[in-house]
């Protein structure tokens, strides 16, 4: 992998396709899907010291050598232990050290306190990545052990790695940002512009079906396939960039209460938030920290980093709404917006909830959606920093009102468009 | 009014309408609503003392005198102020100590220390309502001011009054909950039985427009009407009851993390929950906290004081969903659901969100229901404490997933119904 | 009691010994002295409503009513309930009520929700003042009752009742402190200016004795009497008044980091103090909320409200220090500090420790004192707000550094006077 | 440097002087002093990662990177730039990072947030060290620089480093007893037993004076010397040993709250305490978290990392007392105590509090003591982690009573013996 893949792309009308996806059952595509998520994890890590890859700069974020733990003992935890015979588990303590929510799965160390666990170290952690990769390996090469109820948990493994590959590079960046010096993860690093798109996609009143269906990958989340009611609602071509949030910063758009839903303007003035996050006032002038590090804010790229409270205020002012998810899903699906996918996730004005009739499984991998089915909002599309193959049009993320760490930005609607 | 009026009504398939709506602006009309409404508010504080009006027992709730206080504010605000020629407020200080969210209407006291007032005194804030409700008097004889806009705050400032008169109710249950002697409100009140339905009311898929429509009145977060795709579905006709929910207990409900949102086991860890608000183990057998004291549960009423959380818990603990707030407003249309109003509360499974198209009102009544469309779930019917008058089928009650001290219960769902 | 003995008392160089004390264990004197010290604090109740008598400010005050009803409950729990034949309990859910920080007298009601109970009501708890003081008079009347050892609990119990005397003063003041419209306590109230005293009392080194000795009652934390070796050093006549804090005031001294203790500078930040507690500019000029209400600060007054954090600053900005407790001490009891006792208490720059030797006493009445002896600074004389006959030279007041709530000011000393 | 020299040393009644003190202001002499100190820093920070140096594990800790590039900032502000010609800053960045507490050196990065830099990496701080250290080596060896005043700022720069050398130490301690898997700092060490010494020191009354006199450094805090009346009293010539805490423990000490201070009954409760900090029950058996990992407890060692709250409630349940520190230094004086010095500091009851006439020097040096002068208690002796040549009889030490993460332990006083 090169780090120029984690440049903003220009937006495609439909998730990419060019690498087959992880989501392929067959034994050979599975072995090569593992080896290949697995490099791109490694991948990520590598510009990054070992001091870099310990630290936890938020409750909500993971260290870097905690994700490439975490993602090992998922592999180790419900693939080698149970269906590799004679598999030697690396090292007991680890299991307490890198579960994390999966309360099935045992007692867990605590969540905030991540970042305190400099040994095993940064190389024993490489170690344990490779026993498991090993032990992977040969399990994968085996057709017989290769069942379909195996290959669907490491499918769900690979999908799980490429979610945590995205927050190595969010976390990392929370990080950075913090500290005074603003390190860059990769110097070379540049936003671009986001592609020119006028104009609304326009849905009249329709019954459409949403959500996953057919024979590859998906979450429990982004299903049961329903029938929903969508429209008349136009949903605008392109994302807000940031010359429009500067714009909005100008016209007061921090200071006006009337703008905000009362527990996003309690944030604005708890937090302190004058601008989006990252965002520093440099002589004067606006600069972001980046995976490039310190820049001058670039006006013609999308808006980042945004909380959903940001997002609503944002459209209330531009006399806009956000889109709901189905709305955004149907619009998605005409092929007609730009930069739905690989730039910025896109905040719905949906709540994160089940879909009609939805249940989450059985066992500890049941815990992995439903249970955070409250008090968060629905993202749609991808970002810069999704993995690739991971994107989908059905794809279902998910984040507090208040989050702006992800690769967050802004897409609008229209009633009346 | 009887304080018999607060027990329990059986519920009906549909909102009572023995008394008027305040929502008629013809000019005698709302004369005589003016003052039941306003009446109905002193005959609920009337078996409190001066004591008992003046403490807050939580952030989120507020006291009795507070409640009396702030809803003459609203008359001397915005109709007495603007409209009524000559009309000499009764203390500018009240202005500043009873203004409540209205941040358009000026500074306001910090909600969490109203407790704290204990001057002006019980007895000046009786005077305050008689000397606004004199001069409302005379200005609603006066068929040549009521003008429709006029009317329009009016009725806005009696169906506000009513959900304080609500809220007198439960904020001083908690309170008196808290106290370890349990005082009573009214000590001959009883819970009843819940009304015995069987069964569900099933939906088939079908468009059906939702929100409200009609000359009466309704809040604005309750448009605009709009066409929403419900069903299939079942809807129970009868509520949860407390036998049901002891069953839950009995069966380690509170204690098995696999039947909870995350957030939910969270606040169930945090807080101690063991059973619904107000429930007190005494002597190995379960009381409640009531209006008429601590009573023993009584095992064929519904289930109170349940959280989101809670009744969510319970949903999936019985193989069972909560209703979308749609479908609720389906289902209750069809006139077979029992004690659809005037016993409890019912949690949806709905967040609290703009219907499409909705945009709050200019202006500080306009602050009044949008700004609060996030991190809340929609709650639907009404409960014994809810106004003659004031329960609507289109109403959208909202409450954090955590609030327990509202009348809130459940009603279930089923999509295999 | 006439509210003028409220008034800051021109400040005698000893302690006013016009009232007998308590302390004295002859049966008449002590019946007298129990109704004289339980009339006062029902005088000193007289000027509030039972409103005002219900809240509770902050944690550490407590309401009107709880003081009425736990100096009450101390004379029933360990006077009567052991020393009366057939005393009848007034009603055993006070004793968990009213029960304060005796963890070996059983469980408590929690100390910041004491604003909570509205009932029993506050004429039900003047029904309490009433059965026990007609139980105590019986009991005192029996001369073949009183054994030294119930003199001695009563005589404890008097002196509690005092000191709680003066917490409801200082925690009314503090109530209506908040109350935006500032109520007063004693609308005729008004601060005194200090007694006029130049110059310092210079104690040349020597050994002396500190320490309550002699028969009159004191309380276990002023002995065991010990020597102490104190001096050279100079303690001022005169109390730092409102003229001299004005200045600190306007020479930055509330925004000068470099004279202040590192935990006193953080709280002036997080509380946000520039000035001291109760005080507020009203159109450029500063008032402070007293009991006759909101008043121009009176430059000539003592300065009042100061926690030991502003104190300690604003010696070092006069280049002088605080006096420690066996200098003040010392220095009193040369007669020549003026307004040593009735007006502020005085901070010392001495920790509440024990004396050497001291241990507290077996049982409940053991936890008075010695249990606080930790985070806390002494104060010495008395205030404004002591009750007569309570002061006494050897009196041990402490708070913690940042409370100021009490009468507190501040005495001058000079290592080179 | 060998790591046995952290191996507690077997006490002696006077503070090691085999190792010249760094306070000797001759040119040479103060080189070496120079060399040597900094040295040890280093050798102290070799056993550990860069991923170990680089975690915070508490607001109250710091990194050890941290430590490192904090001591060697202090020599670049407070000695080359003012007084090394031509000399070049390493990183105007850095004097933002690795300032502490010195406001009047200008702003500082936020003191809970140290963890977080993880660049400069440590390797550039060793860069930074090297750097300072030339230039130090440069200004040193100029007789004609080395001015009284420079040698003397030199000289606290060597005593400050000293000190973040034990705080090396304990910080790691703590982070490394947080980790589930208790790394070992030094895999070889052990706890030795303390000194066996019986009885007491008895101490007549007696004016003594105390406080630092003659030539050698000392903190400015151990001043001004002054006359103290002390005893009579005895002190204990050994160390309250884990044999003595283990029945303090059976006794059911953490569980009686007669027998703690008030604070320190909340501080048990809040956080969960049963025994010494770092230790852990496993199997059954009590094992401590050192700096040779996880142990068994050894009970003849001298019990540590234990609270003053622990201690004075140790102390009380012995129906003994706590030394003053002036009590103390003249126990100590008298060569007759044990493990005075080089195994556990010891609680004192003395607050830390300054000493009479005691005045802060001018400028940011000013800031090093005086500003925590309140809300802690002062410890006396010197610890197994306190470097060569740091102890002093006068040394003042000083932590919250809550603090245990230091190498705390006890020594007990009795006014009787």
């Amino acid at each position: 992998m090169t780090l120029t893949a984690l440049t903003p792309r220009r937006g495609t009308p439909e998730p990419p396709a060019s690498s087959p996806p992880p989501g392929s059952p067959a034994a050979p595509a599975l072995a090569d899907a593992y080896a290949r998520v697995r490099a791109h994890t490694e991948a990520l890590a590598a510009p990054l010291s070992a001091e870099d890859q310990v630290i936890q700069s938020m409750p909500d974020a993971s260290p870097t050598k905690w994700h490439r733990a975490h993602t090992t003992w998922f592999f180790e935890q419900f693939v080698l232990v149970p269906h590799a015979p004679g598999y030697r588990v690396f090292d007991e303590r680890l299991a307490f050290l890198y579960n994390s929510y999966y309360l099935a799965a045992g007692p867990r160390h605590a969540r905030p306190r991540r970042g305190m666990i400099t040994r095993p170290s940064n190389a024993e952690v490489a170690d344990y990545r490779a026993h498991v990769d090993a032990a992977m390996a040969r399990l994968l090469a085996d057709p017989a052990a290769l069942t379909p109820a195996l290959a669907e948990v490491v499918t769900i493994g690979l999908n799980h790695e490429q979610q945590h590959q995205e927050l190595i590079l969010t976390d990392i960046l929370h990080a950075f940002a913090e500290n005074p010096i603003a390190p860059a993860y990769d110097p070379a690093w540049r936003w671009r512009p986001a592609t020119p798109a006028d104009g609304m996609v326009s849905l009249p009143e329709g019954i459409h079906t949403i959500g996953h269906r057919g024979d590859g990958f998906s979450y429990d989340n982004e299903g049961p396939a329903h029938r929903v009611l969508v429209g008349p609602v136009g949903i605008a071509r392109g994302l807000v960039t940031n010359r429009d949030w500067l714009a909005f910063m100008a016209d007061g758009g921090y200071a006006e209460a009337a703008l905000w839903l009362s527990d996003g303007f309690a944030a604005v003035q708890a937090e302190g938030w004058q601008a989006p996050g990252h965002w520093r006032e440099i002589d004067g002038q606006w600069h972001a920290v980046t995976l490039g590090g310190s820049q001058p804010v670039e006006p013609d790229a999308p808006v980042c980093h945004v909380s959903y409270y940001e997002a609503d205020a944002f459209a209330r002012w531009a006399g806009r709404h956000l889109p709901s998810e189905a709305e955004w899903e149907v619009a998605a699906a005409t092929g007609e917006l730009a930069d739905a996918f690989g730039v910025v996730w896109q905040w719905t004005r949906s709540a994160y909830l089940p879909y009609p009739g939805y249940r989450a499984a059985d066992g500890a991998l049941g815990e992995y959606n439903g249970k955070f089915m409250v008090n968060q909002m629905v993202l749609r599309g991808s970002s810069l920093a999704t993995s690739p193959g991971h994107a989908r049009l059905t794809y279902r993320n998910f984040f507090p009102p208040s989050a702006r760490w992800q690769f967050t930005g802004v897409r609008l609607a229209a009633f009346s468009a």
